[in-house]
């Protein structure tokens, strides 16, 4: 059984109001290390087979049209999570 | 100046409604590869300096305290972006 990591995050220019709200809580607890907070999206997608290049293919088609809004996020990884990377990525 | 990604998911016998849904949709709109879908989240953490071992320490309790909720999510990867994962993940 193989096994697909999705990642989506908000696009740099976008307001990220949850990071936002993380980069404010971190000091108050006492993580005074860090100057910004981005938070966005991980998706596991696991497939029956090996994660093929068609099953990457697949998985960046799913990623653009039903996992992210292009609007305001960017998919920043389509991998294996066994290790190797897209190979158009 | 360094970034740090931490990636949470929900715990494996936890019911994700969210994941659920994707991997309805998913045949609905052609994408016939995939039996399972789990979302988690992604954060990116900045810092001044570089990713140091004290960042890493401190990004992970963050991680635990903060970014996740330890009754139904694990802290799955706590990393410098930069490639060296956490010498204790």
């Amino acid at each position: 059984m193989g096994r697909v990591v999705i990642d989506v995050m908000p696009k740099p220019e976008i307001l990220d109001p949850q990071g936002k709200a993380v980069v404010g809580a971190l000091p108050r607890l006492g993580f005074d290390l860090f100057t910004s907070v981005r938070q966005g999206r991980r998706f596991e997608l696991e497939v029956e087979g090996d994660v093929t290049p068609e099953v990457l293919a697949q998985a960046r088609q799913a990623a653009e049209k039903l996992l992210s809004n292009p609007v305001i996020e960017d998919v920043v990884s389509v991998r294996d999570a066994a290790g190797a990377p897209e190979a158009s990525a």
